[in-house]
């Protein structure tokens, strides 16, 4: 049947096509059909006749993807004819019954995604029957080539390509810039791709964009990291890997990351920009992603097999998580902390630790003996700080850059204590709440400064975190949830009393 | 932050509010994250930033569900702040994890759905989990009060309400207005709702609106029911569990129907009309929802538990379902069928069978012994044809219907045998598809009549079918894949030959 093609006001990505109920029912279509849609070119798109105001037979409204696609514009004729599914449809249900998916049939509902073939709603069947009935190994390979091959690929002329990542889930985990610089020091190439914050409270490129640049084009990133060895950029500027970012949005309101995505989500970034060794850091505790050792013994296997199936020698470090990385946690707090390290400040110690750590497990896959040490050697004689600034100016920073350049909000409220005692435990996702409050990671100087660790004394009084911001209203909303959350736990040395009765 | 709110020119029953992505990043809030709309009252909706049209900051375009919620206009301000999930986004991830849900639980997920609080990829995420993790019969119970308690009843003055349902799935079964026409012949009340076809050729309700109106009021329908003591009315004009409507949409491109859904769908409808006294009818065969006796019990014993639940006294029927019930598949031809029984016509028998076997269960249980046997004495005494003129009248229809005013599509095309031998099987599916390519059931007049059932001998070059439509090209498009489908395969008697060296 022909109809008039109209184009949305407020376009969408997802394709759609919208017409009168009256018209659909002469079409036999339901909602919620396919369409196949005719110009000069052709397309499917969903069907909606849900769309109240358009009560006008012979019109059909189209989203702007479905408008270019046929390459119509406002007012032509198109014709339009029942469509079947997708044929990954079935993939999907395939997925319920809990069987076993090939290669070839992941490829197909991968590349339906990346094509908008798919609905949201189908979308999230999928995300749905992968959280419930997970994949296998050979199935998340399969998963994360797929994932690779729909999106850009960065070619370094120079190899070995070393990388890292860090699972996520534990706030203030500033090590980022310390481990490339330090691994680049050594003369190894560490080209860096982080992530934007997306649950927690500020991601390692909201910090990195405090000082520099992380925006970089695939063009620009190879040349740093092949001239200066290291890099820290925004993966999501390049096109790696890009279903995952469309897949992202979706789970986001379900508060589901199914397994098998999320392995693929993390190995496909690294497989993209052809990292040849590996090193995941799995942080361990509760309030993160993987809540026990015994958890983060079978995340380590997992990755270990895929790494062997995709070609990358990848090794596992078990981080503790239980609190927070450091004392500060915010853009520009997390940034003066990192630099302070990286200009020779011995505290906090939890962070050199575990950046000397994991640079000393990436040192020793390059052939360098007693990592760790190595790593700390580099850090103690300047020459970090040194590939740190030639980074940082690489990416357009300043490389005079000094940490007391990175200002906090001028906003500040402090939190006490109401008893003595110990720190017996931290919340991390409580203290992630309230710097989101106090609004990080949008607002550059907002976070939090925590005085306090676990197992450290306490007097009723003492300061147990400060509450920086940009904007006093969002501090002091912060306060309030501080206040209700109580998110650093004090206690006696005695936890449980056992009286004589309960011993006998 | 404040915004002018814009009415989307192609509103949609999905709550949704679309800013710019500028705005979104200054209010921290990401795709698919709910926000909180603030005008004379508050809505909440789900946020939309990928729309491309949307490049000028402070504009926030609301679909007209929304507007209306919070009674704004077209150019008003409106205050848009972060709001949370809502909580029944909890109980889909409990049941993604296989856990049992309470029934407040249940009952939330079921208003919000109705509220228009879930977004359809949640709802698509729900189904799946239902889909894959199933329900318990007390969740099914619970489920199914809650679908009834967000919808309209029926009230009757009258009791009993007897009633019956048909699982669906076979082709032509077209008992419906016997069925009710005998039963009310013996004096008691049959209020029936039916539903249109959603995947097969022909719903009840559109044959029987080819002779008299479906589309009834509570009112209508209570006040025919009471006094004639039967109705045949569409299920979907009045507000009988509508979340079951909304649902089933959702479900459509995923191509599920999770069997808690399918059995909470058909009782909801029943508790909602009163019933006290059900039987079901479970057509059980390849080519039908459900396949084998075993599955056909365990639906059984389902609705038998359910129904203790929910205070109905349930008895289920395992029908025959490996071919269509009688010749005709489609609204007029099933129509005509179906009065020609009433009117006196001994065939097909299986149909005249069918609907005094379920008759009789349903005479039965309002204490009528030989239940089938009266049932037929009923229909050929003429009393169930004087019974159907009445109710057909009392719906808009003409009291003198006769079965010739019926006529089919003046476009026929007829199918005939290739080889001589036995009509070994007949399949439904690929019969539905036929007919629905030769139109139905929009075209009234489209359809099929079978001139050949199971096991009788056919010789080649015999008619198998004709096909029936308003349109030419369609009725030729059904031909083509009648020979392409070969519905009705023909075997000689033989079907398997075992040879000698096999048996040893």
């Amino acid at each position: 049947m022909k109809f008039i093609a109209k184009i949305m006001d407020v376009g969408t990505a997802d394709p759609l096509a919208i017409m009168c109920a009256e018209d659909a029912i002469l079409l036999g279509l339901k909602e919620n059909d396919r369409v196949r849609i005719d110009a000069k070119k052709s397309s499917t798109a969903m069907l909606d006749t849900t769309r109240y105001m358009i009560k006008k037979r012979g019109l059909m409204y189209l989203s702007d993807s479905v408008m270019n696609k046929i390459e119509a514009k406002d007012g032509d004729e198109v014709d339009v004819v029942f469509a079947a599914s997708p044929e990954c449809i079935r993939t999907i249900r395939k997925k319920m019954d809990k069987e076993e998916l090939t290669k070839e049939e992941i490829s197909e509902v991968v590349k339906d995604i990346l094509n908008g073939k798919l609905s949201r709603m189908e979308i999230s069947a999928w995300l749905t029957a992968l959280y419930i009935n997970g994949m296998n190994i050979d199935e998340i390979a399969a998963f994360t080539q797929a994932m690779v091959d729909t999106g850009d690929r960065i070619e370094f002329d120079r190899t070995p390509v070393y990388d890292f990542h860090s699972m996520g889930g534990v706030p203030g985990n500033k090590i980022t810039p310390i481990v490339v610089s330090i691994v680049a020091s050594a003369g190894m190439m560490l080209p860096k791709t982080s992530s934007r914050a997306i649950s927690s409270a500020c991601g390692t490129s909201d910090f990195v964009e405090t000082f520099c640049n992380v925006e970089l084009d695939a063009r620009t990133l190879k040349k740093i990291a092949e001239e200066t060895g290291g890099v820290f950029a925004w993966g999501g500027s390049m096109n790696l890997a890009p279903v995952d970012d469309m897949v992202i949005k979706i789970e986001h309101p379900l508060g589901i990351n199914p397994r098998a995505q999320m392995l693929a989500s993390i190995l496909s970034k690294k497989v993209a920009v052809g990292a040849t060794h590996l090193v995941i850091d799995i942080p361990t505790g509760e309030g993160t992603k993987v809540k026990t050792l015994e958890d983060a013994r079978l995340y380590a296997r997992d990755f270990m097999d895929l790494g062997e199936r995709l070609g990358i020698r990848i090794e596992c470090a078990i981080t503790y998580a239980d609190q927070p990385v450091g004392s500060a946690i915010g853009p520009i707090l997390e940034a003066r902390e990192c630099i302070r390290i990286l200009e020779g400040n011995k505290h906090p110690e939890s962070v050199i630790e575990k950046a000397c750590d994991l640079a000393g497990m990436i040192l020793e896959m390059g052939g360098i003996n007693n990592g760790p040490e190595r790593a700390l050697e580099i850090l103690n004689s300047g020459k970090a700080l040194k590939k740190f600034r030639e980074i940082v100016a690489a990416q357009g920073g300043n490389y005079d850059i000094k940490s007391d350049d990175l200002v906090p909000g001028k906003y500040m409220l402090e939190v006490s204590s109401v008893k003595s005692g110990y720190v017996h435990s931290i919340n991390n996702k409580d203290l992630v709440s309230i710097a989101k409050a106090a609004g990080s990671p949008n607002d550059k100087g907002a976070g939090l400064m925590l005085l306090r660790k676990k197992g450290q004394r306490v007097e009723k009084g003492d300061i147990l975190f400060q509450i920086y911001g940009e904007s006093e209203p969002k501090v002091l909303r912060a306060k309030d949830l501080a206040i209700k959350y109580q998110p650093i736990v004090i206690e006696g040395m005695l936890i449980k009393k056992i009286t004589a009765s309960k011993v006998r």
